[in-house]
């Protein structure tokens, strides 16, 4: 007799989005080889959709439920997140002019936002790499989400945010007994010091170290929604974007629901909702799909979207095209709107991202957005500062680099601009300059720092005067 | 071929507390009779405990899975409440000295605490009598409630809170678009204007005209616990007691549970969680299970809890005493350390109400509370001012009562005291004496103003130099 035993998780390793590359569920959180993101990828050949519905409909009131498409299993010790209300939201719609109308209801978590996703899937993976202390950056929602689950299950927690984020999210943090640090500067800023504590302690940083494992938590909105719809797409979804992590893995979610045989393969059409006073993606999307072109102040009463350098930016314009979707841009006296909205007619009081969203989708219903023209490209670092003597930099490397530069931390190139830099980087450290270069540039999935200042905002890429060039890999928003 | 269905509901009628008499659920909130406090009773005879767990077990995710034991059926258009995590939490348990210690986690409704419950049952009703409004008086939490139950349904919402309500608790019933009124007053006046408020509008009050269904409400925490432990009952309950509606409720559920045959009949005790700054119903446990002595300005970081005069206040000490249960009242720092305690060891972060159970519930288990004493019983108003020329007060009569006094609004009667004023009506107004006095004393449901002031707090019941009376039937709480 045989018996054959379908396994718990589908997990086939982690694929990268850059180079393609699979490779083993380690503690890696970049690619091995390209330093571009990783992403676990799943085996659903000879899936029964029957049996994996029924597994589902049996499972937990939580987005454990879904065992069959997360990568890692429910810790026992954790308090259940997810499963949250799709509400039919009809005086909603009627309000904002769309027929059948669905609210997806995430202040209901357990720490009030949907981050208590990912960080339930980032938790469940630093427990079995037996860490003992969580850490985030965080533009507010993150941090008591990782608070929160670190408090439930007795480990520490740091987390890091700019100063400007709302005294409530950070009191909140801080009553769960976590270590928040604030940080005189933008998100990005924070973020870019947290990529270099993650290389420095031997904490699990959930979007960043945790990175693959975080970002799949935010793919179980979907697969709820699905569910909740009766195994089946929504024809539109509006999602707000900070870093892009919700929107592109709502992408990954759907196709791998499709793979699943769980949903047929109907129209879904993806939007992005970005407030105006840091829309990246939207006004990418909004001028033709071209490349995210980052925002180095933002200024937004939506604070828990203002990330101006979506790590998934890029990507997510990319799937809003593929899926047929478009964007919108709303203004703050917008955003407050929305909220007022949504908490007058569907008695749903949400922070200003809920706003964001509701916004959004009245511009969308009504066509105030115009539809994207033709896909642009543009280089994201110009070549070639005209002249200029060569001169001196050091360029710090994160730990998953040094490998490929003969163990070095820093090393030291003479040049004047970015774009010789990367020609330095080839000529002397080729096995460097295939992780971090494409075409001769840095890499989309590479975030450059010169003194300090992501080299997006630089223009030219001029390296004259400068001291320090720091290359670190992308992280998830917070 | 014979088919019996079974009725969705098992309700029978309402049964007065006071005179035990049955009555039809029509729209009365008073005891037609005798003015006392009417509850939904309901016929298990015959039930099938197995078929009735099964329907639960089928039933929504929300409190109306309990349809078999609820006197209104489920609103097409309310969003869900209830049906909320029972958290295990073996470190708070290890923190307060509690085996198996576990979390009833209100926090995840709607708008955020328990009161979406009983004001889902209330607006069930308020919908079925038709009516477009509906208000409340609230110590916060239940002004949320009933804005955000408004909003969802389309109804207008009114709102009465002291004016020291938290801010924020006041802003986001504002947000949810209903009319609030801050009132310079205890929450005990509050409630004594929305009395005499009822008596004039057609509003749904749904702590009062729609009491008996608010009520029942409170009741599905219990049957929640109760199937989420496999279907039996805790061995203990800490209960917050503001109004003492929840904690008199759930000896309610779990009575009907019982009747039901859905639980055995297990030892459960409930114990009452008071701050020091307004513990009437503690305190009333602690000496001796004796009547509720009022507390005329309550002080307490713990708003939400702060009632002074608590309409079921007797009736919490009575079920305490019954269930062989005790009591805490615990500092303002301590409440502030419960809250602490409870988000740095389970991640759950609550409002103060939430802190005055976790230190209540550390007090019980660590014996710090000294068990009762015998009880004693001592009379709510003294009886006779000595000496004293007759004088002649008005006496306004709430809208139920005036049947039983030849349809007067308002009757004059000459009196001393209260007792005299007893005396008088028993001798003018037989049929209005049986409604509001018990053995020649105005009875413990009704609520007596003199001159606007309770008249527990008047001592002697002293009424030379007076001009008003008013007698009210009692409300819960908010």
């Amino acid at each position: 007799m045989t018996i054959t035993l379908e396994r718990a998780t589908r997990l086939r390793g982690l694929r990268c989005r850059a180079c393609h590359l699979l490779q083993p569920a380690d503690t890696r959180y970049v690619c091995g080889d390209c330093y571009g993101p990783v992403e676990p990828e799943y085996d659903f050949s000879g899936a029964d959709p029957a049996a994996i519905r029924d597994r589902i409909a049996k499972g937990p009131p939580s987005l454990w439920r879904y065992a069959d498409l997360l990568p890692v299993a429910e810790p026992a010790s954790h308090y259940p997140v997810g499963w949250t209300t799709l509400l039919p939201a009809p005086r909603l719609g009627r309000e904002l002019g769309i027929a059948s109308c669905f609210v997806k209801d995430d202040s209901r978590n357990p720490s009030l936002s949907f981050k208590d996703r990912p960080v339930a899937l980032a938790l469940a993976r630093a427990l079995e790499l037996g860490l003992d202390t969580i850490a985030c950056a965080s533009t507010g929602n993150l941090a008591g989400a990782v608070a929160a689950a670190a408090a439930r299950n007795g480990l520490r927690a740091f987390v890091f945010v700019p100063a400007t984020t709302d005294e409530g999210k950070i009191a909140g943090a801080a009553a769960y007994g976590a270590t928040v640090v604030r940080v005189l500067g933008t998100y990005d800023q924070v973020n870019r010091l947290c990529a270099r504590l993650a290389d420095e302690e031997g904490w699990g940083f959930v979007n960043f170290t945790l990175r693959p494992y975080y970002a799949e938590g935010s793919k179980t909105i979907l697969f709820e929604c699905a569910e909740q719809l009766g195994w089946r797409l929504p024809g539109h979804v509006v999602i707000p974007v900070g870093s892009g992590a919700l929107l592109t893995r709502t992408a990954t979610a759907a196709a791998q629901l499709r793979d699943a045989g769980l949903v047929e393969d109907t129209p879904f059409r993806i939007h992005a909702a970005q407030p105006a006073g840091c829309a990246p993606v939207s006004d990418a999307v909004l001028d033709g799909y071209r490349e995210v072109r980052p925002v180095r102040t933002p200024e937004t009463v939506a604070r828990s979207l203002a990330i101006g350098t979506p790590a998934d930016g890029d990507g997510s314009v990319t799937v809003i095209r593929e899926s047929g979707g478009s964007a919108a841009s709303v203004s703050d006296a917008d955003v407050l709107d929305g909220c007022a909205v949504l908490a007058r007619t569907e008695g749903v009081l949400a922070e200003p991202a809920g706003g964001v969203v509701v916004a959004s989708a009245r511009a969308l219903s009504s066509c105030r957005v115009p539809r994207p023209a033709d896909p642009r490209r543009c280089r994201r670092f110009p070549r070639r500062v005209p002249g200029g003597a060569g001169m001196s930099v050091t360029v710090r490397l994160a730990t998953p680099l040094r490998a490929a530069a003969k163990g070095e931390a820093t090393i030291s190139v003479e040049a004047v601009d970015l774009a010789a830099l990367a020609s330095e980087i080839a000529a002397r450290y080729p096995e460097l300059a295939a992780r971090v270069l494409r075409d001769g540039e840095f890499g989309r999935f590479v975030n450059v720092f010169v003194d300090g200042e992501d080299a997006r905002f630089l223009g030219d890429g001029d390296l004259r005067g400068k001291r320090t060039v720091e290359i670190l890999p992308a992280m998830s928003g917070g």
